[in-house]
């Protein structure tokens, strides 16, 4: 047996006689899966680095965005100074903060950003494929490159978070062709936009999936035609995590999505998606029901930037404290349940 | 206009050009309560001392309940000796932890618990009244002498829990005669009756709440014949959060049971209920509904002892921290959405 097997094993029977009814699934299993994970009983979630990809879409030309395009390299240059609501979490939950141009537009280094992307923003995937295949192994490769770096200071989780106007519409547009589904049943009101917007949107996503030919292709093919560039290197960078026996605590939509891509490419980091939150955007219900993960908390988020899991994972800490922390009925001299 | 009511005011001013779309409701509205209440656009929730009321009931002869009676003091000394979820809880969040035996069957002062009770355990509400007037008016003062020891270590919110074996049963009790519904809709299973247990419970409240003539009753009336005396505690701890102007994260099902009685007796407390998780407890939702709170987090535990209020006390924190610590879109350069 291999020893997280071991481990999931042998703290099953130390959960069944701790002091409290076994009752708390969602966050029992979350419990359990760290535990098996880390291979350890006693699991941990006190070194948590946070990295964020940015990435600008070509898809924004066609009017699916309530912002403008130049808000990415903005809200890029604010992680990075510390004044955005992931810059707060990330100091108040002791998390380091790696920001990533993945593919914005910006054309120059801007200060505590990592520059490393293989073009400036995706192209329209309206009238062209987004990405060809070499951007696309770079963007992964990106990924991987950052989960390098923070795997060095031997985290026990990793969050993922991004920035980008236009990449609900690239998200719902990669799940909607993974899923096989219209993009009418996934497509949310992103960041603002309203009823009509939401059908314009699902209306150019849909012909764009026709137009590219990818409901149900394989992965690679869904995020040249109507990817990303963070996308893709989120995607790349949960396989890395997995790869590294590093579990991953899922944000939003938009993080959900290249979960699920990264799953369909490779099936064994599923294990590793931990649950954060699900957010007010539409179609996330659908991809976390997909990846099969229960999320922990449902607050009526749409804010990105891995706020998500930031906002989770003090739920996770004390699910971790409570495992180490607590008596079990015999040390308590509780009665137990009879016979 | 009253400070409060300014605050709240400047702090929507200041909320709608903060660099996030203005979007997530229910932890937004959580936010604006506070500094309303709190009457500071600097909202805090440092200093979060945790009360827990214990309680037994004669109820439980009826076999309502799935564990032992015994297991009301043991817990109760668990809470207070440092073993139990609670404890733990209490200890990450810095939270000072303070037990009340508010009528437990304890004969004997438990080392560490408070004993603030008039009588040790209710009467038998299947047969008898549970509480007199005079038993009911002593359980109230001992929830707001619980608060009066509190408020003199200032502080920013309070979390109310409870203990008592069977006080699903006189909770599901007092919330279908507060609501004039029958038992079977609002009954559920506690800490691990099946079935057929749930089924039996219901019916012995409708036959209680039958017997004593107590359906739409007044809160005194209904809480001295099928109440509880940590119920009638919390109850009388929430009034008294109230008036000192202490804002409560309302736990479970049963503290919201007594918010409830609390909110009957005296609407004014009812801007003084912050929501924290909804629990697995078949009627939580119908009380939450009727305390018009909406939950931050719905986890699906039942465990009682305040632990679902401590567990969404990060989630209140990390917002008070996100407010404070945000830069607007002015400040940090970002461009705002078209006109």
């Amino acid at each position: 047996m291999s020893p997280p097997s071991i481990a999931r094993r042998r703290s099953r029977v130390r959960r069944n006689s701790q002091n409290q009814p076994a009752r708390s699934a969602g966050w029992s299993s979350l419990r359990s899966s760290l535990r098996g994970l880390q291979a350890t009983e006693q699991p941990r979630a006190a070194r948590v680095p946070i990295i964020i990809f940015a990435g600008d879409h070509g898809i924004v030309a066609q009017g699916v965005s309530a912002y403008p395009q130049g808000v990415t390299i903005a809200m890029m240059a604010n992680f990075a100074s510390g004044g955005a609501a992931i810059s707060v979490l990330a100091r108040e939950l002791g998390s380091n903060l790696e920001v990533v141009d993945a593919g914005t537009l910006a054309q120059e280094a801007i200060a505590g950003v990592v520059t490393d992307k293989p073009r400036q923003g995706t192209r329209d995937f309206s009238v062209e494929v987004a990405l060809t295949p070499t951007e696309l192994a770079f963007a992964f490769e990106a990924g991987q490159r950052a989960v390098a770096r923070a795997a060095a200071g031997r985290p026990d989780l990793l969050i993922f978070g991004e920035m980008g106007i236009g990449n609900t519409t690239t998200s719902a547009a990669v799940a909607a062709s993974l899923l096989g589904i219209s993009a009418e049943e996934i497509a949310g009101s992103g960041t603002g936009v309203d009823a009509a917007g939401r059908a314009h949107k699902a209306r150019v996503i849909d012909a764009a999936i026709a137009r590219h030919g990818v409901a149900g292709a394989s992965p690679e093919k869904i995020l040249c035609a109507v990817g990303g560039l963070e996308i893709a290197a989120i995607c790349g960078a949960i396989i890395a995590a997995a790869q590294a026996r590093i579990p991953v605590l899922i944000d939003g939509f938009i993080v959900s999505v290249a979960a699920l891509a990264a799953v369909r490419l490779n099936a064994s980091c599923q294990p590793f998606l931990l649950p954060s939150h699900q957010s007010a955007e539409h179609g996330h219900r659908l991809v976390l029901r997909a990846l099969n993960v229960q999320p922990l908390i449902s607050l009526d988020l749409r804010l990105g930037e891995g706020s998500g899991a930031a906002i989770a994972l003090p739920l996770v800490r004390l699910a971790c404290s409570l495992h180490n922390g607590m008596a079990t009925f015999a040390q308590a001299n509780v009665p137990d349940r009879p016979a």
